[in-house]
């Protein structure tokens, strides 16, 4: 049993919950929902107080936790009134995880800019988890396709900023998390970590920049020097290819779109993000509230059941090792 | 009729030439081999003087015009006294195709540090034959397979750099060249341009870095007002998906690995690089000159035979407009 937030309720978290639902009620993952159940339309609905509750009616209606919103949510408009409700179903999620009631949680996406605005002072749902669930080391984000997961040692920055900012110890800490996650999460024996390099042919044995000689390949040397099984700078042009992808069972890349445009080219749809380094499991669709398409029934539930698949996944992974 | 240069000697230029000939010999396009007749085997091989004899034997013999080299070539291991004859044949094929004996050039790839060891002042061979087949403007890379095209406004050097080097008509010029290409070379009518952005979702309206708003979307707005019609900046990670690349003709991209990354992801064998704005037709393969397996015979000519494919395409759109 999992636990799905409503995410920013102007959004199309509603939508593709009950699709995801509609998908997935005779096969699982089960999930409970936490929202307002008044609101919720196509696929029989019931009011659960527990997850056993919500195990026994799963294969017959989507099991919600009735979190009544405190006005209606207007699809592509969210409001500041529902701030609190969308942290709070957060909040409940994290504390049923960590209780045990639930094996792990997935979020919806969150409109950043409403929450912001009515005083949430997170910079995103990851470093928001990272305070009601961290294990003493941030919070990492990674996107999983089934051909390929990739780890940002920076993410939401400018691109001079990133590379400005960018040391052997941020990518190898980042390493250090995703080889712990692989293996607990994963159940990867022996995880092979691939470290992109910075510049194009990763600098070319430094004519294309000094970044890859002076700061990636010592993360890569200290990371073997403590047994981690990383190679790298790889050339960043050739690291996700056909060929190069077996070669490893993670990237880490240096920045946002180093690592997002491979993963996005490959498969829009069935990136999952999951987060690293918490003391829950927690996986998420890799995309946004979707406010323009909100309310039109048309959006896509691939990227959110990829998400309840992975968390069920890595859940069963973690709970067979504990 | 292409005429095809030997590349490093060293290399698996003749091995992928031969491998070609035998995929093509049927169906074409035709070619001729500027290399050591002598140093081939795999095929038969006909010694020719001029296009019109390669034209009658191809379908029977890989034409070659016989260059002989002054050493022979030792695979794996390149030497500077091959150089002469390398650049030699470069500047063979583009007189052939200036003279309209052929109809472009397909260059295999080169060694670039022996030739500049013995002497070769160009950064590259797209440089050399911006020298050589030069139109007034830079030539201009393209990357193309059958799922995307793309061109990197800058390319071989540090990251930081290129973009510290980018300005709105840096990004405005490549866009040009490559609009012209697209009509010209590629027969597309109205050709549509996407510009990426530079940082993570193009900036997100400046909290995520300046240079989408003060240097990309400058870009855009200019080529717009001259009637190209080019849109962006867009997000870097959603622009090669899937559902992205087929509303445009092609993306024009900010780095190196912005633009190979998705193309390598996407097709690292069928990618073709195209050199626009010449007074000649050029494609080479998409790969280098692969010393580590050169003389084993385990080399792909898949990119050299996409090459020849698309060289002898782009050819023929353009004798069609002339």
């Amino acid at each position: 049993m999992l636990a799905l937030t409503m995410g920013e309720p102007a959004g199309i978290g509603a939508e593709i919950a009950v699709k995801a639902w509609l998908a997935l009620r005779e096969t699982g993952p089960e999930f409970l929902l936490i929202d307002d159940a008044d609101r919720l339309t196509g696929a029989p609905i019931a009011r659960v107080t527990n997850a056993d509750q919500a195990r026994a009616v799963f294969a017959t209606a989507l099991p919600v936790l009735h979190r009544p919103l405190p006005v209606p949510a207007i699809p592509g408009h969210p409001s500041g009134a529902t701030a609190a409700a969308v942290i709070a179903a957060i909040e409940e999620a994290v504390a049923l995880a960590k209780s045990g009631a639930v094996a792990g949680v997935v979020t919806n996406p969150i409109q950043k800019s409403v929450l912001t605005a009515a005083g949430f002072a997170h910079p995103g749902h990851t470093e928001f988890l990272g305070e009601l669930a961290g294990t003493g080391v941030p919070p990492v984000m990674m996107l999983a396709c089934p051909q390929l997961r990739v780890v940002p040692v920076t993410v939401h920055e400018p691109l001079a900023r990133a590379i400005a900012r960018l040391t052997p110890e941020l990518i190898a800490e980042h390493a250090r998390i995703t080889h712990a996650a692989l293996i607990r999460d994963f159940g990867i024996t022996a995880p092979r970590l691939a470290v992109a390099g910075l510049n194009p042919h990763a600098g070319e044995a430094g004519t294309l920049g000094h970044e890859d000689q002076a700061i990636v390949a010592p993360a890569v040397a200290m990371l073997r020097a403590e047994g981690i099984n990383a190679t790298g700078p790889w050339p960043p042009d050739t690291l996700f290819t056909a060929h190069a992808r077996p070669t490893y069972d993670a990237a880490i890349c240096l920045y946002h779109d180093q690592a997002l445009i491979p993963i996005k080219t490959l498969d829009m749809a069935g990136g999952v993000n999951v987060t690293l380094g918490l003391s829950i499991t927690r996986t998420s669709p890799d995309h946004g509230t979707a406010l323009d398409i909100a309310g039109k029934g048309i959006a896509s539930a691939e990227s959110l059941i990829a998400a309840l698949r992975l968390a069920a996944q890595l859940a069963e992974h973690r709970r067979s090792q504990s």
